[in-house]
This record gives C-alpha cells, sequence and structure tokens, in this order.
C-alpha cells in the first residue's frame, strides 16, 4: 500500500537504501528492481526518484554501504594484529569472510558496470582507495625501505591474488580443477611465499 | 530467410557454434539470442533445437570451444620455453593474453552458472582439468620432491591469482586502486615471488 509524506527525504533514503541491500543480499542483484524496492518500503515508484537518480545510482550507493561495512571488518581484523605479516593474513582473511558471508552483495561491487558515459563519482574510488590503503600500510610496515611504487605493486598482487581466490571459490570453480583447498588455506600460502619471495 | 534441408545435422551444428561464438566475441554473452542466432545461419530457432537442447547447451558449448582455444594458446606457449619457471610465466602470460583478446568469451566460462538441478557435464570439467594440467606439469618439474598435494595448492594459488589479475584488470578495477601495474607485470611479481617463497 503505498504511503504519502510519512518519512523525510533523509529517511526514505535510509529506508530504501536498507531494503535495496537486504533484496540484494537476500536474492542477488537481478531481484532488485524499482518495483520490487517500492514494495519493500510502502511507497511508490515515483517516490524513489526522489532518493535515486536512476537504477545505477541506486545500485552504487548499496555498492558504497557494502565497500564501507568490508572496510569495518577489514580495519577491525587488522587492528586485531601485532605484527605486519599477520596483519596481511588477517586482511586477506577478513576480505574472503566477507565474500562468502555476503556473496552476492561483494559480486555485485565488482559485476556492476556503469554506462561508459557515466563516471565514477569520486567517493565510490575513495572508499575502494581506503580498503586498498589498509593493505598498503601493513605492507609498508613489512617491506622496510621498499619505495611507495613497490608497496603499490605487492598491495596490487595481493588484492588481486586474494580476489581470485574467492571469485573461484564463490563460483565453485576451485573444485574442477580437482578441489581440496580451501579458500583460507590458499590464501595464506598466497600471502605467506609471496611476501618471503619479496623479502629475499 | 528460414532454409530447409541444406545441411546436415553435424553441418548445422558447426554452423550454429561458430555463429553463437562470434556474436558473445563481437558483443558480449547477453546479445546471444536463439533468434539472433537463427538469424545468423539463416535457419529458424526450432531448427537450433535439433543441435542444442536449450540455452545452457549451447552456452556450454560455446564455453567448450573457448577452453579448447584456450588451452590450444597456453599448450603452445608453455611448448616454446626449456625451463619451466618460465613456463609457469608463459602459461600465466597467455591466460591473460586470451583474456585481454577475447573479454567476452573469456567471462563467459565463469560467469554462466548452469541451473543447481543440472550437473556439469564430464567432458567440460576434464577441459578444465587439461588446461589446470599444464599449470601442474610445469610446477612438478620445478618443485622437486614435492607431493602432489603441494603442486594442486601451488598450482590452484598461481591460477587463482592470474585470474584475479585478469578479473580486475578487464574491469579496469586495479586502476581504481591507483593504478600504473599492467596485468603481465603483476603476474610476473606473483609467479616470481611466489615461486621463491616456494623454494625456500
Amino acid at each position: 500500500m503505498a504511503r504519502r509524506s510519512e518519512h523525510s527525504r533523509e529517511e526514505l533514503q535510509r529506508m530504501a537504501l536498507e531494503a535495496a541491500a537486504a533484496i540484494v543480499e537476500r536474492e542477488g542483484a537481478a531481484a532488485l528492481t524499482a518495483r520490487k524496492l517500492a514494495t519493500a518500503i510502502g511507497y511508490t515508484v515515483g517516490t524513489l526518484y526522489l532518493v535515486f537518480r536512476n537504477l545505477d545510482d541506486m545500485i552504487l550507493q548499496v555498492n558504497a554501504a557494502t565497500l564501507d561495512a568490508l572496510y569495518r571488518e577489514m580495519a577491525a581484523a587488522s587492528g586485531r594484529c601485532r605484527k605486519p605479516q599477520r596483519c596481511v593474513e588477517a586482511l586477506a582473511g577478513a576480505y574472503i569472510d566477507y565474500a562468502a558471508a555476503h556473496p552476492h552483495r561483494w559480486r555485485l561491487v565488482f559485476d556492476h558496470h556503469l554506462p561508459a558515459e557515466v563516471s565514477m563519482p569520486n567517493e565510490y574510488g575513495e572508499r575502494i582507495a581506503r580498503i586498498f590503503g589498509l593493505l598498503e600500510e601493513a605492507l609498508s610496515a613489512l617491506l622496510d625501505g621498499a619505495s611507495p611504487a613497490a608497496v603499490h605493486q605487492a598491495a596490487s598482487v595481493l588484492w588481486a591474488g586474494v580476489h581470485g581466490i574467492c571469485v573461484l571459490s564463490l563460483d565453485d570453480k576451485l573444485a574442477v580443477a580437482g578441489g581440496g583447498t580451501s579458500a583460507h588455506a590458499l590464501a595464506t600460502s598466497l600471502v605467506n611465499n609471496y611476501l618471503a619471495g619479496l623479502a629475499r
């Protein structure tokens, strides 16, 4: 049943964003339609256009909330470690755990492509840079004296590597190749051996 | 214009498969519809059901052809190296090059999910195992005396790592985190440092 003017614009935005994130979390991105979201918050589709410019804007806002949640989990995990190498392992572990616990939301961050003519909002890139920064910070402490470019490259390799482990493991593709190794075990092998190689 | 009985079933299958692969190559998987494919080969949609059971079967056959092409590229690349470590690098490079040259076909192999009640055909898993086998073979030669399980784990880590580099690089996501490092440079850093770490 559609309602009118019971909520402020800010309240509507919060309600719509929470409902959108819940639909993606439960049913995946394909289930997120304006109609379904309007029904979930008890307003008309027209009301949604007061808080989202279009479907892409709605997805970007859901993804921004996902990146914030991922950042909190990763910051908490690395905050619990003293040794930099343990931090790197903890960051990888938190990334894998988040992807496994929220596969639909995690996938949407990486599967969503803006139309070519739309540029990504600054705040979005900043959120990714903030997560990446956690890894660079731990690696800077570990790779004593390494240049910022070398730290950046090592962080890119480890992020991409752990990301690939998550992608293949969520899709059960690692099993096709013979299986028998968990995402966490692969990430630990990646982090420990890659860092040992770099430290030569 | 729809035709009748000018081709044998085998000819139809080959024509349809080539046309389907060409549509995916050019326009991406979303463009691959039965109607479009039928038009491309000049037959009716009904004729397609003589050679494909359904859309999933059509996609699986396109993906099988993609995996065969990827295997040929990788086997040729590793066949040109003498030293096992160069082989591993060459395999990673060929994987990245194939993904970059045929992004839509490469993505479809990993993005396509069969309905839960349909099991993957054996030949499909065998094709993936054959590609994975190239990497295990090079690693066995390199990691002298390592157990099959250790070789398998190392191959899984390297495959997933290079796969993650491909995924993020195709989506331009590495640039969001600061950029400045090519997929090939990241893969070389991954392979060399990971293998050096393992060899300790």
